[in-house]
């Protein structure tokens, strides 16, 4: 059994990827994989993902020069969550401009922002 | 708006919840939370999540004494995904008995187990 085949798919074939940041261990997306997408990860050794709201291939970075360069792929006991190690080019993974995508924080009962905008995404996404 | 209609559920009802040890900054678990799961965690300051495969309010620990101290709870800027920052009391996370459940990593084309069993999981759910 190839080592694709081990992971629990879930019914729309997907699995959620957590990426954390190797140098930092800061955890910067949440995204999701079908089995193309993490094979070519694998191959590539550059995240690709695979587009929920677009429904198809998405390699990081395509568009903002934004890559992610894998360091590692690990599994959970259940198979059916993935984590990337990875270095963040540019040190920036969100699409708002900020590092990370968790800048929202619960803070008396309210989601506040607590991370800066490191570049203006109009700059980014140009 | 409370800040619990903010969070994008998902067809089910769920949001994945990510859950990194705050000393180590290490990824413990990957868990799905329902409304009342996230609540009672903010409340409570207790991990709570949704068991799927049982169908009811797991809280963590509540047979091996493993609970989860939550120090925050963090959300993304799609706000369909979440990170809790935790103290794990007895250092595991898994019912493996190892650290955490991402102790599978991917070497040459294989799923390799490369982190050791703290305690025989016998001793933890009798």
């Amino acid at each position: 059994m190839s080592w694709l085949d081990e992971v629990k798919w879930d019914e729309k074939g997907l699995v959620p990827v957590i990426t954390q940041e190797s140098e930092t261990k800061q955890i910067l997306t949440l995204a999701w994989m079908n089995k193309e997408s993490l094979q070519l990860t694998a191959d590539t050794s550059v995240a690709t993902y695979w587009s929920r709201s677009r429904q198809k291939l998405w390699r990081k970075g395509e568009t903002s020069g934004h890559e992610q360069l894998v360091q590692s792929i690990r599994m959970d006991c259940d198979a059916d969550a993935i984590i990337l190690e990875v270095i963040q080019k540019g040190g920036i993974a969100c699409h708002t401009g900020r590092h990370h995508c968790f800048y929202k924080k619960l803070v008396d009962g309210e989601w506040q922002a607590i991370e800066p905008v490191l570049k203006d995404p109009k700059e980014i996404y140009k």
